[in-house]
């Protein structure tokens, strides 16, 4: 099966997040199923927020990958094309919220899904929850948009 | 001088983000100046968005763990007392957002600077800011709450 930022081309793919290419990252993925995205991550035992809770800082961290997977899932939807395909999609974050409804028991799996909300030229909203044991501890909204001119990378 | 978080209680000085006693974490540290708060962190050659850019995910978690640092130095403000007095103020984030106003270089210290905008019982209200070499990339709001019962570490 294949996650979203399989597609990204190699000079976009070294996020801290995502990144297959950054050996020190978390190497979220970001599958499609079922008529959304999900994406699976189980924190270390260093990604403590007080003991036996899950950092907010790593949630955020997890739905903003997330959402920008999910945004370029949607375009390549909304493209009637499959990821990989030329020319690729690959967005950045443009505005996150991320609403902590309970505390997330650090342990299992977090599972994040997600769909998009709209699709409009180069912009994409997203909105997300995540889930622990079944129980949905965070949900919220991005704004993505296609990767902006200056972040490029410069050709060498 | 004292960061808030050296305020923290040590069972729950652990955050990923901020918690002096996690080894592996980023050891933000939040001081009062000038009539607000100060967050200075120097992200590693690891923390990537794309080449050349912080991770949208680490400037998340830097703004997450300034707010609760902000909330707190702003309680302890409210009490009209100093930082580790008893009883200790630690706030958790219920609410982030963070708008990427422009793509952040990576390199130099991202300075957090914050303000609140309301104390109100268990809850306040934070907003900041995130400049790098003069230039403000990321602007948000949180709102904190005192830790919840759920999250306070049991008695052994």
């Amino acid at each position: 099966m294949t996650a979203i930022q399989d597609s990204y081309p190699d000079d976009l793919a070294w996020c801290y997040g995502c990144g297959r290419l950054n050996p020190a990252g978390h190497h979220f993925r970001t599958f499609w199923e079922n008529e959304g995205t999900v994406t699976r991550f189980t924190p270390s035992k260093d990604h403590i927020a007080v003991p036996g809770f899950v950092s907010g800082g790593i949630l955020a961290a997890l739905v903003d990958c997330h959402a920008t997977g999910t945004a370029a899932w949607a375009a390549y939807r909304a493209d009637g094309r499959e990821p990989g395909t030329p020319p690729p999609h690959r967005f950045v974050t443009a505005s996150l919220r991320v609403d902590y409804l309970k505390p997330t028991p650090l342990g299992p799996e977090l599972i994040a899904r997600g769909s998009s909300t709209s699709v409009s030229g180069r912009k994409v909203t997203v909105t997300y929850t995540v889930e622990v044991a079944g129980v949905v501890t965070v949900r919220g909204e991005a704004v993505c948009v296609e990767i902006p001119e200056p972040m490029r990378p410069r050709a060498p």
